[in-house]
């Protein structure tokens, strides 16, 4: 059999719920689609849980389960992804931190937890950290600056543990938490001292740092401390071609999305004007695609601009972002040609008008470039129209459903 | 996002198959349900697999399911939930046994494995044993009575095992078995040894006890002896609360159910009426959980004339339960009003013409107090029915689903 590479579409918050102000439409019913509809005409649609029915998935867990990898073993906080989602690229064992750049007073009272939130400093003093804390009792320690007063925090050395306590007391006019060891573990005792080391240090290095003294200056508060918690022990993740042995290539321009994507070994492009944002590069993104899967067998298409019209409560904009995922499939079609298996769905659903993440189903549908199979007869590729679709799936199950359809999955038994 | 109260209203062995004298109707299929009907507008409806598909769910295991607890996990054997059901309240590490009243002569050979199985005596039978029998070797031991000739067996104690042979031989004219170890574990001899000395306690208590004198003259057998069978340690279950973050009460007339539910820390009220059987207060048991929703977030209704009616192969019965059912719906509407999450089901088919659990799904819907959602257009809540629904859910994804659809869900990642 013909083995056909693989397109995986996924708009990030695509799943929606009927909207007032669009007659009760979903976003996805109110908008046109007319490479949709061609491609529905041989494929197979209906509904994905990320995770499980009724699970409120993040993108992070979502993606991991999409990619074929049980959260539930590779996810084991928000602490790693939170460092990956930074820029850190980890290895099994590292231990990460969200942080927060706080102010604290001489006895490490909290006056304020984000350090007035805004700190446009924040660069240059995460670079000041890395040059003067490399290591703390011979654990390597680098910092991530994140956005806004979040930093990543990662620990890599033999023998640390993520079962310690967090140095965040969550709560102004308290003082800095020391962090201590949650079991009593040696590898637990020695990681909470280190953390409670790096703590005085990171106190010393920002207190003394003249971005402060300017910050001081100009009236603001010191970004001097960070507030350490949920730490996290990162599961290293298996190659992606290890265990669908398909070369893969991902184009994104979110930074959680395309770390997930590094660790797994993914070759990640984001093409020239590709912003995460409604403003983003959409036809710019299809023909790096459609460039990337005459060299792959694997292209991850991903598209953030969905689930930030979602939070912003957009609904024009959700829509405008959908009409621009039709043109981008139009394009991968028109540059590519339809000789592929093209599945596209979202990684959660984020409902315009609750403007958060929700633990509805998303829809699913998977295009093959032949005749011969008995497809789902659905005229739209919607929330209600696919519920007329064969797949009730969870998202551990596309990649084999991929792999089946594009004639590459190899038998499990004889 | 307003956060929704839940009902949910469980009717106990509810799924069902056509029956011949309903011609070929099912019972649900049989019965003009209004308020059901009203509800279907906004719900999403499907079928649920208890446990797995295929899988005959016991009430035990399905209820644990249901509520999120994985019975692989929590159920490590019937002698557990058995003691539960007679009345026992665990601790974690409990070893709990099913016994039987049984008669056996002086050789302990016996003569009747049940002892007539009528036992007016059996509550002073087992006041006794607790009075006389309070430990062996320093571990706790607990009689409880179930129903007729059944009674549970508890052990608490440190450095007990479940991992011992029964010493009921389960057949007339054979001696009472000695308990033996099934590992090779100190536990596992130590309360082989203990389950040993408390067989002969027990014969000498139960042999001196006067009431099985008065039993001898009124020729009966003795019920002198206690065969045990099935022991199991119980796996602590968590509070209900701490994973759903939901305060929670239970409105049942049922031991099994009612213990489950206290295990996990709910409120549990019987109401006057309350039955466990078709002439059960309906609409008492309606009542008392409208009044409950008012104080709590999380309203289990339980109700068992539905299993009654099946194991009984009442036909009749089975629908005027059902009836009920609807009505017992329209009272809460009335009294606490539609501004709350319901979900109904059953937790296991046992079908009015089989009398049996079987592996059959169940019927499942949920209501939603609002209209922005895609719900499925389905008109009647019955086997058939519920198959154009949207759902396919299994046991385990109840819980996530009432608490992603009432507003009340945490986020799984970032």
């Amino acid at each position: 059999m013909k083995q056909y590479k693989i397109l995986l579409f996924i708009a990030d918050g695509l799943g929606d719920r009927p909207v007032s102000k669009l007659d009760f439409k979903t976003p996805l019913e109110a908008v046109d689609k007319p490479n949709f509809r061609e491609l529905l005409k041989s494929s197979l649609v209906g509904l994905m849980d990320p995770i499980s029915p009724g699970v409120v998935a993040g993108s992070d867990t979502s993606h991991l389960s999409i990619f074929g990898l049980d959260p539930k073993r590779y996810y084991k906080g928000r602490g790693a992804f939170e460092a990956i989602g930074a820029g850190a690229r980890l290895k099994g064992g590292d231990v990460a931190f969200r942080g927060n750049f706080a102010t604290v007073n001489d006895d490490l009272i909290i006056k304020d937890r984000r350090a007035g939130r805004k700190i446009e400093e924040a660069d240059e003093l995460v670079r000041e950290l890395n040059e003067k804390i490399k290591e703390i009792d011979g654990v390597e320690v680098k910092f991530y600056h994140g956005t806004e007063h979040r930093v990543a925090v990662v620990l890599s050395g033999k023998g640390i543990s993520d079962k310690i306590s967090d140095t965040d007391p969550h709560e102004v006019g308290k003082k800095v938490l020391e962090s201590k060891p949650l079991t009593s573990t040696e590898e637990a005792k020695k990681t909470a001292d280190i953390v409670n080391k790096l703590t005085r240090r990171v106190y010393e290095v920002l207190s003394a740092s003249t971005y402060n003294k300017q910050r001081v200056e100009k009236g603001e508060l010191p970004a001097n401390i960070i507030l350490l918690r949920g730490a996290a022990e990162y599961e290293e993740l298996p190659p992606f071609e290890s265990y669908t042995k398909l070369r893969a290539a991902a184009v994104s321009a979110t930074a959680l999305i395309k770390g997930i994507c590094e660790q797994l070994g993914m070759k990640v492009v984001t093409p020239k004007g590709a912003t995460g944002g409604l403003d983003t590069n959409y036809l710019g993104k299809a023909e790096e695609a459609a460039r990337l899967l005459r060299e792959y067998d694997f292209v991850f298409l991903h598209l953030k601009a969905t689930d930030a019209a979602s939070h912003d409560g957009n609904i024009e904009g959700k829509k405008y972002a959908i009409e621009m995922m039709d043109k981008m499939l139009g394009k991968i079609l028109d540059q590519f040609g339809s000789e592929l298996v093209i599945a596209v769905t979202g990684d959660h659903t984020t409902p315009v008008e609750v403007k958060e993440h929700t633990g509805d189903p998303v829809p699913f549908m998977i295009y093959m470039p032949y005749n011969t199979l008995v497809f789902d007869s659905v005229r739209d590729f919607n929330e209600r129209e696919v519920r007329r679709g064969s797949l009730r799936i969870r998202g551990l199950d596309v990649m084999n459903i991929l792999l089946n359809y594009s004639n590459r999955a190899e038998k499990y038994g004889a």
